[in-house]
């Protein structure tokens, strides 16, 4: 197995290769400034991880248990995830706290094993799936910690063709759970941006959301039943397509972020292979006409996978890092088109809008067909889509040659109703922006709409900004509580898809008020009264 | 506004006409070998409610927050629900419990005045919306009961045009609701039977399904979000279309069943009123066949709103109700009908299948297209689906009169995966005739798969039997447990549509399991801990 990377995103050996890409260097060079720079050194000699302070008989017993590891790698890939957050941290040698062991248990059965053993010695637990937590969801916060890590659990236990259900693992890998179901003519439908790198526990333990969840759903969608382990027991939930049996208990378990106990099995609601597929872009001349024709469409009942509108500036940046591309992209940055596009009154406010729609053919064509009606805008032909489809798994790595050259890079994302999303949109804009401007630096801010309902969306932000040197995180900090504030103030909620970890945690309350607060605290008792699971994420 | 039945369903001025319709009571007389009996004469007069326990100052107190009242016909019109259970034991006069006060709020000011002053006074409440559970879910269990009956708000707040949603008050009934609705050009897709008796807050209290929720969903999924009062304040759930910020709170809200709190507002999604509707009937060879063309239609993304396949003493049933109406029901007894279907293979065991397809023309009709190609089955033309629409609220009213001539009748209903669907059927369908035969009297069981999802459907049964004088009570329990029993046995939920109420609180353990009953408990102990909420119901 190719090992990840330490220090970025996903594997050691991949890379964006944003070093050898002029045209976004140069691009990056103009929006913020850079001071030249020697590209980071990083050495995985230089990092110091705390010493362990797990007494060697700990480690010993729980070796009789299941598989574990205490080697400086595998410590190091389990100490927290993957946000900008925890990768300058990282990439700095900052590691207060790490996990003194990493626990990969084979079976269910280890499992109860490990948690009754840490329950009696008082060792915390983070359970851990593909570590690609950007809240940090899974950063140990406490010494004497065990992190289980649940890739070996990995199975398909069964498929059921009649039902379109499978029931499986917790810790598959996305690629190995969509390539086992479309062995067998299905598939999930759940495309995060992490997907080749997260597993399906962790997505149901964060609410996750995939990149076609217009169509498919959130995860929580697409779970059937579930199961639960807690220090003293399981919970499986009624595998029932629905139910009028009082509250939703497995609606409780999703979300739980590993707080009321370890996922480890799901039966999931599976979708035939699309038929045909359609991935396609337009142009619209502004956010907020784009923004109604996509309300228009799905309102209207044509429900694409895929339907992500980007504003003005994710727009330019979408056209600057395709154009090295002998793709649609590249033409539009042409004098020609250029020309052509202003005449028709697109300028500097230009939207792009990235349309996927997947299913029966004729349905296919149909909503193909009815958005092209709807939408006020240019059809660009199929290339944005296709070359966005491509893609769509990379942005991270880029990221990670980013954070070499000194840039300060992150996501934050929420959600709110149609009449809501111009305002939430800017306030939440302006107040990254003030926030980036308040440090002295150049920065800027992207923003796209996706995972649309019939009553809202999501909005996605990626801020870009001068790194200060020495003051990276108090900076990021700024920049995050700002934007956070800015969402709770204008109607948002906190998270859409990240969800909470540690770096939510402190609006928690102001999001579900006092007494939800208080109901999460009652679950977590009774759960987990010694408060040994993932300690500090969801609630502080 | 007209009187409801004390003795029955629905308004004091409308029956079924049973009395007259010559057929259905042959066919009764036939099936269950009834004895020529006089009509019950039910007088309000020979009603004994038991003494009020309650000292008369409370009264004078309450009556100073809210409107009260605590005569004879609000008191047995809120003793308890709609079953078979309920009607007959009012019928007979046997109520051992009724609220000392019905309150009418009319605002949240004065719930909360009423909720605080039953606190301190340790009195137990009921909440009430269209009082038409057939669980046993509006009971009164004790002495000291206020009943809160929430029709008085019943207001709907806003309706936001663009993100197709509204706020309303939980007492609004189904009619009121869809009106003012329809009138801005939306409709909420939600039609229980109940619906003409039903209050929104009724509704999500108790996870109800309308008929149409293939195509539009159960009330929890077009619940935005609540405001849910309990006896020290209230919980406001995040107004987003989704979120990742830890469990859903709403989620434990919505099937509560009063027994947290009482559900005040709703912020519902809505949907255009349809551009195009298509109600029609197929005709299916077996039970078996129909299961498969139905599961087929639906996992290839073919969504009717209302999806019902009989199976065939139900088809029977439908067909003989239907005879003497100038419809297609009645030709399809016609000799000469029936010759071409029995040459064509349709024998004892033909089911009908209803579908009723709603949206913009074109998915419709491409819908309903698709769906002809599919089914393995004879289209029977638009007047079946038609006639079942225009029925669809009325089954109840036949019950009562049902009652009158000594018939028990009943309905209950599971839901599981497609897999499964014709072992639980079968199974459950198996039980109940052998507790109906362990009285050692006629009876039959219909049922019918509705409520479908891609990965499986409800199961609704009727069961019909010749009461034994004097045991009717006992007669219905041995049926109910036994079904009941036959359901967990054989992969079915408890309820898919009805509730937990009393009824079904013998197997909230058996549904949730010992751990997430705990849950249920300390969610119950956060919000009620002196246990005044709707005591009895949901757990024992």
């Amino acid at each position: 197995m190719e090992r990840t990377k330490w220090w970025g995103w996903g594997l050691e050996n991949k890379s964006y290769g944003l070093k050898e890409n002029k045209k976004i260097l140069s691009y990056l060079q103009e929006k913020l400034e850079l001071d030249p720079k020697e590209y980071l050194a990083l050495k995985f000699e230089g990092i110091q991880l705390p010493q362990t302070s797990i007494p060697k008989e700990i480690i010993a017993e729980m070796s009789m248990l299941t598989k574990v590891c205490t080697d400086k790698y595998e410590r190091l890939t389990h100490c927290m995830g993957k946000g900008y957050k925890d990768l300058t941290r990282i990439r700095k040698g900052e590691i207060s706290k790490a996990p003194e062991i990493v626990a990969y248990p084979e079976s269910c059965e280890e499992l109860e094993k490990i948690l009754s053993y840490a329950k009696e010695k008082k060792l915390k637990i983070v359970p851990f799936g593909g570590g690609t937590s950007v809240v940090g969801g899974v950063e140990t916060t406490c010494e004497g910690t065990i992190c289980i890590d649940m890739k070996k659990l990995n199975k398909i236990l069964s498929i059921d063709n009649i039902s379109h259900t499978a029931k499986a693992q917790a810790g598959i890998l996305g690629p190995e759970l969509e390539e086992k179901l479309n062995q067998e003519g299905f598939t999930l439908g759940h495309f995060p941006q992490s997907f080749e790198h997260s597993t399906l526990g962790g997505w149901i333990a964060t609410r996750a959301a995939g990149q076609n969840s217009t169509k498919y759903g959130k995860i929580e969608d697409m779970i059937e039943a579930l199961t639960m382990h807690y220090p003293d027991g399981k919970i499986t939930t009624k595998t029932t397509p629905a139910s009028a049996s009082g509250p939703d208990i497995k609606q409780l378990i999703i979300g739980s972020e590993g707080t009321l106990g370890i996922i480890t099995e799901a039966t999931i609601r599976l979708h035939p292979i699309p038929e045909s597929k359609h991935y396609c872009g337009f142009l619209l001349k502004n956010f907020e006409e784009g923004t109604e024709s996509l309300r228009t469409i799905i309102q209207a009942e044509i429900i694409p996978a895929v339907a992500r509108l980007s504003d003005p500036e994710e727009t330019k940046a979408m056209m600057k890092l395709g154009s090295s591309e002998k793709n649609f992209l590249e033409s539009l940055v042409k004098d020609t088109l250029k020309f052509y596009l202003r005449k028709k009154g697109y300028g500097e406010e230009a939207c792009m809008l990235i349309l996927g729609f997947e299913g029966p053919k004729d349905k296919v064509k149909l909503d193909f067909k009815k958005s092209k009606k709807i939408i006020k805008g240019t059809y660009l032909g199929k290339s944005p889509g296709e070359q966005w489809h491509k893609k769509r798994f990379e942005l991270p790595y880029l990221r990670d040659e980013m954070l070499d050259l000194g840039i300060l890079v992150d996501t934050l994302e929420s959600a709110t109703n149609w009449s809501n999303i111009i305002k939430l949109y800017s306030k939440t804009k302006e107040a990254i922006e003030q926030a980036i401007g308040s440090y002295n630096v150049k920065g800027f801010v992207q923003t796209h709409i996706s995972h649309c309902y019939t009553e809202g969306a999501s909005l996605y932000y990626t801020f870009v900004a001068k790194e200060i040197k020495g003051k990276e995180i108090e900076q990021w900090t700024a920049i995050k509580r700002k934007a956070t504030q800015a969402i709770l103030e204008n109607g948002g909620t906190i998270s859409h898809h990240h969800g909470i970890g540690l770096e939510h945690a402190d609006w928690t309350e102001a999001e579900h008020g006092k007494k939800g607060t208080e109901l999460l605290k009652k679950m977590k008792e009774c759960l987990d009264p010694d408060n040994i699971l993932n300690p500090g994420k969801l609630i502080r």
